[in-house]
C-alpha cells in the first residue's frame, strides 16, 4: 500500500479526492483490542511503554479505517518531569499529588526536558514512523497552557475551576509564571516530537470553553499563541483545539493554528467563513452521533460536508472524544461515510 | 419602601437608573439561612410546601438584596402530573423511576394539569405576591422542551445524553410527540404561574448546549419556539435561557423570547447587537467569579457592564447557577458593585 498523505494535504488547504477523517480518543476503551491490552497495563505504564502506545496507537489505523494515527499517550505525561507527583487512579481518572496553590509552588516547577523526561514518547513516535511507512501520517499532541494549568491547580479533573480561577484572578503574577513554564515545557515537548517524526501536532485546550472570553484573552491566549507561534514554521501542519470554545472563536483564531480544530456546537461552514483562506479546520460531528442508526448518522455527516462544501481543508473529526461505549462497527462505518460522501461531494469541482 | 420595578423596567428595555441583578439558584445551599430549612425538610417537600417555598424565596431579597425573586421550586416539579415517577436522592439529584424509553411510553405520558398537579406552585406564588408587595417582582419558571426531554429519557441527570439523542434520531415521530406534550405541559404551566401572579416567567433550557445547531434547529427550536410564542402578548416578559448553547445564538433568538439569558462564554455586548432593539439581555458574569478578591471581581462587573454601556435592557445575573459554597457575603459584594457601577455608567446618558 502506498503511503496516504490525504490528512496531511487537508491540513495545508491541499486538493484532495476524500475528506480524511480521524477521532479524538481513537485508541481507546470503545475497542476490545484496546481493552484486552489494557486489562494486563497500567494507563501510565502503557503511555511509558514504546511499544505498548506504539501497539495500540496502530489499532484504530488497521481495526477503523482512519486517515491519521494519533499518537496513544496523555496530556499530564509531561508533568513528572516538571516535578508533579501524577497517578492514575482506577475510575477517577489523573490525580496530582502536590498541587500548585501558591508562588512558591509555582517556582519550584522546572521546564520538563523532553528526552530526559520523555524519551519513551520519542521512542514510540520513531517506532511508529516505521510501522506507519506505508499507511498514514502521525499526530503528536499536547495539551495547552490553560487545560495542563488547570489540571495542575486542582490536583484532578473538574466541571468547575473554582481554585483554577481563583488563582489565576488573585495571583496573576503568579499565573504567568505558571504558564510560562507550562508554555516552555510545551514547546520543547512538541518539538521534540516533531523531531522524532510526528507529522504533524495537536494543541488540546480541553477545558478552556469554561472560561469567558475576557479572561481567556487576559489570561489565556499570550500564552497559547506563544506556543503555537513557536511550533509555526518547523513544516508540520499545527492543529488548535479549544474545546467548548466555539463562542469565543474569534479569540481562538487570534491565538492561532494551521488547522482550528471545533467541537460540534457550531456551523462548521460559518465557522470555516471566518478563518484566512489558508487555515484549515478539524471537526466537528456530535461523539454521540455514533449512537444513531446509519440513515440519520449518514444525513449528519452529509450535512457536516455540505456546510463545507468544495472548499479545500477540511479534516473531518468528532467533535470531542469517541465515546468509550461506543460500537467499533460504527466507527467503521463513520469512516466509510466520510469517504464516500466527500468523495461524492468534491468530484463537484 | 415603596416597590421597586426595575427589574421589569429593564425587561422592558426601559430606562433605569442602576442595573437590576439577581442570580440564578439564589434561593440554594449557598445561604446558612436556606440550609436550616432543607436540614428538617425534603427537597420535593420544600417545593410542594407553599409555605416553605415562600419562606426559601423570600431569603435572597432580603439577605443579598437582589432586585428579582425567584420563586423556590424545580424544573422537574410538572413530572408526577404527566405521569412519571419522580423521586429526589439525597446527593444523587432527580431520578426518574419510569423514563421514557418507547413511543408506548410517551404515548402514555398526559399534559399536567397546572392546578390540579401543581397548585402548590401558584399558591406560594400568591403568598408571594403578599410578600414582595413593597419590595421586588417575582420570577416564575419552567423546563424548556428539550431539557424536561432529556430529564426523562435518561432517568437523571447526565453529561452525554445518549439515549436522548438515540433517542431522538431513531424515532423523530416519537420525539415530536414527546416534546408537544411537554410543551403543552409547560404552556399551562406558565401560564397559570402567570394567572397567579407571576410577573415574569423563565423558560430554563439548562441542558440544549449539548447539542448540534442542526439538531437544535430541527429537533428543539419548533417546540421552544412554540411555547414562547404562547406565552408572548400575556403581558409579562418571558426569559429565555439557552444554557451552553452561546454558539448557536442566532437559532435562540429564532426560538424568542423578550429576554435572551446568556451564560459567561460570550462577549455580552457582541450578543446584544445582535438583539432586536426591542429585545432585553441577561447575564452573564462567570459563577466562579464570586470566588475571586474583590478588586478583580469589581473590574469583571464593569467589563459586562462597560460592554453593555448605556444600551436599555440589561439584567445582570450569573451565567449559571450560584455556586452552593459562595461566601453569601460576596454575593452582597456583587449586588452592591453592580449598582454602584452601573449607576455610574448610566449616568452618562
Amino acid at each position: 500500500m502506498p503511503f496516504d498523505d490525504t490528512f496531511l494535504r487537508a491540513c495545508r488547504c491541499e486538493p484532495v479526492d476524500h475528506t480524511p477523517v480521524w477521532m479524538m480518543r481513537q485508541a481507546g476503551r470503545y475497542l476490545p483490542e484496546y481493552r484486552a491490552i489494557r486489562e494486563k497495563h497500567g494507563f501510565l505504564e502503557m503511555c511509558r511503554t514504546p511499544e505498548l502506545a506504539a501497539e495500540v496507537t496502530m489499532q484504530p489505523v488497521d481495526l477503523v479505517g482512519v486517515d491519521a494515527a494519533i499518537l496513544f499517550s496523555d496530556i499530564l505525561v509531561p508533568f513528572p518531569g516538571m516535578g508533579l507527583e501524577l497517578e492514575f487512579c482506577e475510575g477517577d481518572g489523573p490525580v496530582i499529588r502536590n498541587p500548585v496553590r501558591t508562588f512558591a509552588d509555582v517556582r519550584k516547577l522546572r521546564v520538563a526536558d523532553p528526552i530526559d523526561d520523555t524519551g519513551f514518547v520519542m521512542e514510540a513516535i520513531r517506532i511508529l514512523r516505521g510501522e506507519l511507512a506505508d499507511k498514514v501520517p502521525l499526530i503528536g499532541f499536547a495539551g495547552a497552557p490553560f487545560t495542563l494549568a488547570s489540571y495542575m491547580i486542582e490536583g484532578h479533573g473538574t466541571r468547575e475551576y473554582l481554585n483554577c480561577k481563583r488563582f489565576m484572578w488573585s495571583q496573576p503574577q503568579a499565573w504567568d509564571e505558571l504558564l510560562t513554564v507550562i508554555s516552555d515545557t510545551v514547546i520543547a515537548y512538541l518539538t521534540a516530537q516533531i523531531d522524532a517524526g510526528a507529522q504533524a501536532v495537536q494543541l488540546f485546550d480541553s477545558w478552556v470553553g469554561y472560561l469567558s472570553p475576557r479572561d481567556y484573552e487576559r489570561y489565556v491566549l499570550p500564552h497559547s499563541a506563544r506556543v503555537l507561534a513557536a511550533l509555526s514554521g518547523r513544516g508540520v501542519p499545527v492543529i488548535h483545539f479549544a474545546n467548548g470554545a466555539t463562542s469565543m472563536l474569534d479569540l481562538v483564531l487570534q491565538a492561532g493554528g494551521d488547522v482550528i480544530g471545533l467541537d460540534w456546537r457550531l456551523d462548521i461552514g460559518a465557522a470555516m467563513a471566518r478563518l484566512r483562506p489558508d487555515q484549515a479546520v478539524q471537526g466537528n460531528i456530535d461523539p454521540i452521533a455514533l449512537f444513531a442508526p446509519d440513515d440519520p448518522l449518514e444525513e449528519i455527516v452529509v450535512d457536516i460536508l455540505e456546510r463545507v462544501g468544495t472548499r479545500p481543508g477540511h479534516v473531518f473529526n468528532l467533535g470531542h472524544g469517541i465515546h468509550k461505549t461506543t460500537d467499533p462497527e460504527k466507527a467503521r462505518t463513520l469512516v466509510r461515510l466520510v469517504h464516500e460522501q466527500s468523495r461524492r461531494i468534491l468530484s463537484r469541482v
